[in-house]
C-alpha cells in the first residue's frame, strides 16, 4: 500500500456532476485515487461518497487541503469530513468487570491488527487493572456512584481531552454515560449491546432472549446517542442457540460475538468507513 | 433407512429412571431405537426426551403402542406424543399474493423432499390460484372481509376437518387467524414471519428495519397462538443488509429468507422433532 | 430508481485521472451518477471501476456512447463494457433431471425479481419437460451421447443465437460442454458446483465431503471455462452439516444452498456488477 | 448444574436393547441422567452414545465404574470412554510466532469460560514468552531444526508426561509432529488449520485462497494423525472476503475465524463431546 494516503467522506444534496468535482481537485493536485464508493439515497436525494487517495506526488501540504476544498464544498453544501491514515486514531477503551472485549481488542493491537494509539483504559471498577497492565497501559478507575456520576464525567472528559482521545470504545463499560460526555465525542463513542438490536433493549439481553426462546442471539455495535440503545448502528452479527443452553451458556456464546463485532465496528470507525447520516450509518466495506 | 419408525416425543418432571423405563418398553417388545436425544433443564426440573424406533421386528401394532404406554406415562406425569413416519401428515397451505413461499414449498414437495401430503391450498385472493393448478392441488379461495370473518372461518375450519388437515402453514398468508381457529389447531399451525422475532412485531418489518437503519435482516417461524407474533419459536436465520439496500431491496432479499426458514421449520415439524413446552420449543435437530 | 439507467464496466493498467476522465466524460453529457465503485490492486497495478448513471438527460442517444467513448478507452488502454438495464438479458437454461434450481429461478423471474427474459429451456433429457410447460416456457429436449455430442451442440448454439441469448445458465446441466460452446459464450455461461470449490472438484461432491467428514458443505456459482470447475468463482456459501447426515441428507440439504447461490450469482451477473480479470471475479455488490 | 457429572462415550455395533442396558446401569446405582444423545449409522451398522449422570447420588466410587462397566462392555463388544467433570482436562499448548489463538485461549481461560488446566506452553521461538509470562504461565522454548527434531521432540514428550497433558492444542504451531509425538497423544492434538479443509492443504493457504479468488476463507479444527492435514475435523467454520482483500486482509480476517474455531473445538473436546469413528468424529453439541 502506498506510504500515505487521504480520505474523504461526503455527504450533500444530489447533483450532477459531484464526482467529477471532486475528482477533479484531486487529479489537479496529482493526486491517485485508490479506492472510491459512491451511491445516492433516491429516496432522501442524497449523495454520499468515500474517496481514498495516495499523497505519495500530492501538491499539497496536508494543513492546506481540507481550507482548499472549502470553495467546492460551499458550492454544493457538502459536509464533509478529511482523515489522515499516518494520524492513527487516540482511542481510550472504558471497561467495567468482563475481560473479554478488552483482551480481544489488546491483542488485536499488539499484532499490529489495530491501526491506532491506546493512551488510557477507563474503568469503575479496579477488576481490569491487572489486564490493562499486562499490556502497559495506564489504567485509571474512577468508581461511579449517583452523587459522584457528575464530577466524574467532567474528570474523564478531561483526562481525555489531555490525552488527546478522539475515539471512545464502551468496551463492556454497563454504565450510561450523561448527555455532556456525548455531545463532547459526537459519533466517536462506539459501544457494544449484546443482543441484535432493536430485539431486546435494555438491561440483560441474554435473559430476556432466553426468556422469549429465540433461536439466535446477536450482538451491535453503534455510535452513542442521548437515546439508549437508539443510536446509529455500525455492524451486527448473530449466533445460532438452541433449547439446551442456558442463560448462563447465552452469556458465554455471547462474548464470542460481542468481541468479534465490536472489534469489526472499530475497524471501519478506524479505517474512515463509517459516515453518519440521520441515525444511520453509511459502511464503506 | 428402516421401512416404518415410530416417534415418541415425551416432557414430564424430572426423576432418575426415566430413559431406562421408556427405553425397557421398546426393548420388551423388540424395537430397535435409531436416535434417541433427551436432555433435562436443571432450573424447570423438566425432563425431556425424543425417540425414534423401528417398527421392523416391533411386536406390538401400531393401535396398541399409545393404550400400553398409559401405565408409564400416568406413573411419570409424562405428556407424550406418538409419531409414525408412515403416517404422512396432511398440510393445508395457507398463502395471500406472494408467491415465494408457495413454490418453494411446492417444489420440494415434488421432489420428494418433503414427506407430506397437500390436500388443498386456502387464499383470501384469486392471485395464486394459478400457481396451485400447475401443481394440481384444488385451491380455495375464501376471500375475508370483517363482515365475512367468522363465517369464511368456519368454512374454513369445515374444509380442514373434511380433508383430514393436521398442520396448517401459513405461508406469507398475511391474516390474522381468530382464536377458534388457533384453539382448534394447536401447535399445528406454523407461520413465517419477515424479521427476527421480537424485533419488527406486527405490520410491515421491512420498513421497520429500514428505519432503524439494520445490519441484518430475518426471518422467524414460531406456532401461531392467540398472541400476534409471540408464539414459541421454531427456526430463525438472518442475512446481512447495507446501507444501499432500500425497502424494496430488503422486501425481495427477505423472501430467501422467509422461504428457507419456514421450510426448514416445517421439516423439523414434519419429522416429529418439535415440542412445545411454556411456549418455548425444544428442537431436536 | 429512474427509468432508464447505463452500466460501464472497466479495468485498465492505474494511472492518476481516471475517474476524473470518465466522470467528466458523463458530465458532459449531462448524466447523473446514480453509483460507482472504483478500487485498485496495487499488487497488479490494475484499474477497476464500475459506473452506473442516470439516462434521463443523458444527451447522447444509447447507440453513440460507446463509439464516443472509445478515445478515452484506447487513451487509457482500457477494457470497457457497456450495458443498459433497459435491454434486459436473454437467459437459456440448460437442465437435467434436478429441478430446485429450476423452480426456483422461474419462482423469481414470475415474481419479478429476476429482470431478465427467458426464451427457452434446454435438457438432455425429457424429465422437466412438465415444469417447463407449468411457466409457459419453450423446453427443447436434445439428448447428447458421445456420438451426438458434436451435432447438438451446434444444434443447441444455433438455436441460443436464433433466440437471441446472451446468458446462459447451467442450473444442475450435468454435462460438460465442449470448447467450441465455451468459446462462443465467454463469461457468459454460469454454472453452479455443489461444493465450495476448491474443494470437491468433480463428480459426486456431497460423497466426497461425506468420505471426509466435513462439517460445511456448500456450493460455488462460477464462469464456465475450459478447464472443469476452474472458471472464474462469482458466489460461494456453505451451510453446517453434522455426524448424524447421510449421503442423502447432504444431498437434500445442498440443495437450499445451490439454488441460492446461483440465483445470487445470476443476479449480479444480470444487474452488469461482475467483471472477469485473470480468472478472478471482481464483484461490485 | 449438578456438582459433578460423570460422561460415556460409547460406540459399537449395533443391536436393540444397547440402551436400556446402559441407562439400566446408571439406574441401578441411582445415578440421575443430565443428558443422553444416542444415533446410529445404518450404513455402518454402528451405534454411538453420549450419556451424562449426575454424581450427587450415585452409589459407585469413581474408580469403581469403569471395572463394573467391563462386562456390559465385553457383551456387546462396546469401545467406551469415561469422563469426570471434576477431573479437569490438562492442556498444553504450542505456539509459534503468532499471538491470536493463544491470547484467546489465555483470555478465556483466565475468565473462567474454559474449565481446564493450562500447566505450560511451549515453542519453538521466544517470540511469546512475554504473552505467557503475563498470564503466569510457564514457557518452554525448545527450538527446532532438522537435526535437533527428535532430540527436542523426546524432551517435549518428557515434559508434556511430566506435567500430566492429556490435550494438546497446536495453536498455529506451524511444526509438524513426528509420529512418535502423534502416536503418544491419540486423538488428543488438537489443530487449527487456516483453510476450509480439504481445501488448501498444507502450506500457505490463504495465498493459495487469494490464487484461486475464492469468496471465503474458512479454518478447520482437526485431530492430529500421521498424514498431514487428514485427521477427523471437529470443527470448521468460513468468512466471506471479496476481490478487494489482498493476502494480507486475508491473513488479518482469518485470524479472528482460527481463534473462534480452535477455542469451539477445544470446548467440544474439553466437554468429552467428541467422539472419533475411523477419521470422522461425532460431535454431540
Amino acid at each position: 500500500m502506498p506510504s500515505d494516503t487521504a480520505t474523504l467522506l461526503i455527504h450533500c444534496p444530489d447533483r450532477p456532476g459531484l464526482v467529477h468535482d471532486v475528482t477533479g481537485f484531486i487529479f489537479a493536485h496529482q493526486g491517485n485515487i485508490i479506492d472510491l464508493q459512491q451511491h445516492i439515497d433516491p429516496d432522501q436525494g442524497a449523495f454520499f461518497m468515500r474517496l481514498e487517495w495516495s499523497l505519495e506526488n500530492f501538491t499539497l501540504e496536508a494543513a492546506e487541503i481540507e481550507p482548499r476544498l472549502q470553495p467546492l464544498a460551499r458550492r454544493h453544501e457538502m459536509r464533509l469530513q478529511l482523515h489522515f491514515a499516518s494520524r492513527r486514531k487516540r482511542v481510550a477503551l472504558f471497561v467495567s468487570k468482563d475481560s473479554h472485549c478488552l483482551y480481544d481488542l489488546l491483542a488485536r493491537h499488539e499484532a499490529g491488527d489495530l491501526p491506532v494509539d491506546i493512551p488510557l483504559i477507563v474503568s469503575n471498577h479496579e477488576h481490569l487493572r491487572p489486564a490493562a497492565e499486562r499490556f502497559g497501559i495506564p489504567f485509571h478507575h474512577l468508581p461511579v456512584t449517583p452523587e459522584t456520576k457528575v464530577a466524574q464525567e467532567a474528570r474523564q472528559i478531561e483526562l481525555l481531552r489531555d490525552a488527546g482521545i478522539d475515539t471512545i470504545v464502551l468496551a463492556r463499560y454497563m454504565q450510561i454515560l450523561s448527555p455532556a460526555m456525548i455531545e463532547a465525542f459526537p459519533n466517536q463513542i462506539l459501544n457494544i449491546h449484546h443482543s441484535f438490536l432493536p430485539a431486546f433493549v435494555g438491561a440483560k439481553p441474554y435473559h430476556q432472549a432466553y426468556e422469549r426462546g429465540v433461536k439466535i442471539i446477536g450482538a451491535t455495535s453503534h455510535y452513542v446517542t442521548a437515546d439508549l440503545d437508539q443510536g446509529p448502528i455500525i455492524h451486527q452479527d448473530v449466533m445460532r442457540v438452541s433449547h439446551e443452553d442456558s442463560v448462563q451458556d447465552l452469556v458465554r456464546l455471547g462474548r464470542d460475538l460481542e468481541k468479534t463485532v465490536l472489534a469489526k465496528a472499530l475497524w471501519w470507525h478506524v479505517r474512515d468507513r463509517v459516515l453518519v447520516f440521520r441515525n444511520k450509518t453509511v459502511v464503506f466495506e
